[in-house]
């Protein structure tokens, strides 16, 4: 343990990439899905539940961190690997997403973003340089340059605008981690530029020269139609340095997922598998299955019987469906497993595809699989 | 396995027991502690989770399990051992105290209790004949009668018709058990008979005389004073067979356990360590620990260092309050194992005790541990 940050690139399939990442706190096979652990803790699980569903590596959110408990107070108490218990990589976003999503009063200038809390109302400057400073205290594995993400559509000066700025924050986050940060740990440069290809191609080849460890695709999954996300990062990705991990923030669907990593796309991280397992929502080989719907209540076969995860082969449907009736904690526990347990299957068999040359083939038959839906009722 | 319900008094040490209990799904070992699984889950844990808290074996409540999802379709799917997936020994109550607590709607003639039920309103009959049909769909390997249980205070009058009712029950609940029981499951007479001492005795008595496979003292911790509970178990104890397990229904704090121990009972039930867990609170050697409390957000240190619970000595109390004050699921799920693992280790410390003769000494010795309080501040 504790090497530094690397990436290699072990094998290509049309434009799919198979790799590893090695890190301080250990090795991601990419393409890699991070569960996301917004306030130190995926929601409902502890580290072991979450490790035996097949992650390497987990997401912290900056902007909740910084809130609650505060960075300087992890700091105190270890870094959030000792906090929250997972001793396996962690990467940190730098706080952007959320005060765009999260804060109602917010004001972008040069120097900062400044925002209300959610929390308390409370007002907070967060600079390039102190998101890279909160990201060093929390002891990320990897961190993210500060960035400012549009919601889309957004017209073409706001989209400029705010990618010219990102760019300039990038450079500004990177002098700062190059102050801060440990030995060993990355930092990420996010590409910004909303629908609009020829900014995304401007902003990516300006961060490439920057040369960061690895680079994001940022703006994404913000209201645009999958069709265009699949063409920006088809465009994107073939921009970015072949040997540098390619990281699609907040992304997305089983679906979107393969059609990424078809992209080139090397890492995602997204709360749909735990979020909608705690609405009686689950992600299976079947495609998704709604629990609360009344064709499980007397339905005594498991989830799915050939999955790699106990949980996903054990607990009935029916019991399933009464745990979601029944607003149980233990129902949003299960189904965030079982959610996260098939996302980390789909990932493996797409890296074990991408290996053995047969990614269009897996791509096919996931996809052909998801398409039949679910088993017919008993 | 599979072997027919028994009971083996192995040692006493002035009026605390040491025994055991076979049934057909394993070995309870007493004086035992079952958590409370309301509606077929013990609140937000696996059954794997509470196993390792070191249970022999779980309550679940006829009353929610009848409702929703209905016991005839738990027998459909193979009873409620199955679908719950708790292999184990299950203790199911008749139904009748939470007719009193949860249904606004009632009315008991010497027949039925009718109520309406909490989830859709519809007015449902419980007689003591289908409350043990309802205990034998759900596969309960110990069953007990449908009883009258009054809040306290109450009139005498009150609570001499509700004690002679329950006792008519309790007969008619006998020769339904014997109906349509499994071979080798068990039932339990439960003395009703409020805070009069006589009217206990006279329950007992007549129950005795019905011989039951062991007895619940019922109608207590419903709010009358500690003391006035305790008085009750040491006169009423005494009155049940000493070859049959004793069952003090709904109880309690840790305090609770072991003065109840001290007074001849072999078997509790509580929704304490699970409710208290969700909302912040920790049982603990040191006493009850509000996580919510302020003075814990810096403290690096675990709950209890030298806890049998991986749980409750792995996560700091820094990270246990964080999650409590960020209503994060996982901080229910991680305070309510740490709790059951308490409420076991307590009963495996009184095992211990009461074989070794020295029941006295570890009563004092975890008494004064509690009244030390917790650890001093850091």
């Amino acid at each position: 343990m504790s090497e530094p940050f690397s990436f290699r690139l072990l094998k290509t399939d049309g434009a799919a990439r198979r790799g590893e990442i090695i890190t301080p706190h250990g090795r991601v096979h990419t393409p890699a899905f991070m569960p996301v652990g917004t306030q130190g803790t995926v929601k409902g699980l502890t580290p072991d539940t979450v490790r035996d569903t097949g992650a390497d590596i987990v997401l912290g959110n900056t902007y909740h961190l910084m809130l609650r408990p505060g960075a300087e107070r992890i700091a105190a108490l270890g870094g959030l690997h000792k906090f929250m218990n997972w001793p396996l990589p962690i990467l940190t976003d730098s706080g952007g997403f959320q005060v765009m999503s999260l804060s109602d009063l917010r004001k972008i200038d040069e120097r900062a973003v400044t925002f209300r809390s959610h929390l308390d109302g409370t007002m907070i400057e967060l600079t390039p340089e102190r998101a890279i400073e909160i990201q060093a205290l929390l002891g990320a594995d990897i961190a993210m340059q500060l960035d400012e993400c549009l919601k889309l559509p957004a017209t073409r000066d706001d989209i400029a605008r705010a990618m010219k700025l990102s760019l300039r924050w990038a450079e500004r986050s990177k002098r700062a981690f190059e102050i801060c940060a440990a030995n060993g740990h990355a930092l990420f440069g996010i590409v910004q530029g909303g629908d609009d290809l020829s900014m995304r191609a401007e902003s990516a080849r300006a961060l490439a020269a920057m040369d960061f460890h690895g680079y994001a695709i940022g703006g994404l999954a913000v209201g645009e139609p999958q069709e265009t996300m699949l063409k920006i990062v088809a465009e994107t990705a073939p921009m970015l340095p072949a040997e540098r991990p390619r990281y699609l923030m907040g992304v997305g669907t089983p679906r979107d997922l393969v059609e990424a990593v078809a992209r080139g796309i090397d890492m995602f991280d997204c709360v749909l598998p735990t979020r909608n397992g705690r609405h009686g929502m689950a992600f299976t080989r079947y495609g998704a299955i709604n629990l609360a719907n009344a064709r499980h209540a007397a339905d005594f076969r498991p989830l799915d019987p050939e999955s790699a995860h106990p949980v996903a082969r054990t607990y009935s449907r029916a019991y399933l469906h009464h745990l979601t009736k029944s607003n149980e904690i233990l129902g949003a526990v299960l189904l965030s497993t079982i959610n996260l347990a098939y996302y980390q299957t789909l990932m493996a068999g797409m890296r074990e595809a991408i290996a053995a040359g047969q990614f269009a083939k897996f791509r096919d038959h996931t996809m052909a699989q998801w398409e039949r839906g679910d088993l017919p009722l008993v």
